[in-house]
């Protein structure tokens, strides 16, 4: 099963209210699980740059099948996955791309979101996953 | 002046609109006048393909400040313009790419709707920067 | 839903038994509704080319669910669809790209084959999808 | 000389049990003697990620006469192939891409796995090129 635009919409939704609760100004994107893209939104004034990472984060986090967060430590000099980056078109694997499930716990698709810390990134992107839930 | 998230959603909610009424199944996407990605929605079951010709579309549109219908004849084997598209990384050079103007005249972004005939993708196209206006 | 790896390579057997029967050598590879690779196979001393031609054409049925022959008349200069190939890393237009669908008529991936003539090309690859159906 | 599809095929048969024996889903592919794709499977589940990782594994492995482990201690910061993975359109040099040679030890191809640990990458790898020798 893949995540509908409606659904999309409105992980985005619950997204951009909470980047707005914290003073951020984001960009937001939801791919299915294809990793193809759903639905994308940027905040005015949001980093212009941030738009390409929010959908690399979306997409690694499907590519994966887990949040980009888990990536971060196996990515490292010496760690497993030193230079992973340089697959599939450029990967993105610091924290703030999170995977969706449906109810029955299958991979549906991935929020992805870029524009401030990586802490807010996360923020961000699991308050639109929770709103899904 | 740049497209605000706030008219780009306006006008993604009107295409969306004409393409449900002409039962059509659409990308649809709008840039800045910068030619960045400001929003972006795929429908349920449209072409996974098309969603990088709408982004492309409404890029080619702000790049040279026209709608993409205006390149077709230009681009033909024996015109000024043939193989334009191997520039910015790859141009559409045909219908769905709409530019986008403020009540000055003044370009401030573009629209671009792929997933059905260059006329249905126009017709959409339109319909989104008509409920701007 | 998407083709399995056992159906893709269930397609794949039939499509290689058919490339032999009428003396070509193949490049042939199966695809999954998002458009990613299932399974891949060239034949010993086949084109080089074509293991990308293959792949693209492929991809090229899913992004747009029909079979890549159908595009050929569109992408002609003068046509709708001239210089589509420019989107997508590159699409492959002319035959040898089939749908496959399941019972229900869903598309669930597509095949590709490159590797002789385009009519050769074709008739492998629905050579492949038959064997499934 | 170039390893064989039929070849190729067999290990990538071996790599498939193993990988079902040790519970992983698996990308596999074989490259031959002049790094292009001569075969791939990816398991039904698998990390869609993990194809195009596959592949530079095993492309990487015949690119440098090596398996893809020999490389990582060699591509870390202060070492003398730090940021090699810039080339060639993208490396990847963690365990998983293994060399394959004849009986005479000459090399004719590569196989590269990716879908799990890279130890269970470099296992599967290892079954796949030992059902060979």
């Amino acid at each position: 099963m893949n995540i509908t635009l409606s659904q999309a919409e409105h992980i985005i939704m619950a997204a951009k209210e909470k980047a707005a609760e914290i003073g951020t100004k984001m960009n937001i994107c939801v791919v299915d699980a294809g990793a193809n893209l759903v639905a994308f939104v940027r905040n005015d004034g949001a980093w212009l740059g941030s738009a390409d990472i929010a959908i690399k984060k979306a997409k690694t986090a499907v590519f994966f099948q887990m949040n980009t967060e888990k990536l971060s430590p196996l990515v490292q000099p010496g760690q497993p996955l030193f230079q992973i980056e340089h697959s599939n078109n450029g990967l993105i694997t610091f924290p703030g791309g999170v995977v969706i499930k449906d109810a029955n716990g299958e991979l549906i698709g991935a929020i992805g979101v870029s524009g401030s810390t990586v802490d807010d990134d996360q923020t961000v992107a699991e308050a639109g996953v929770k709103a899904f839930s």
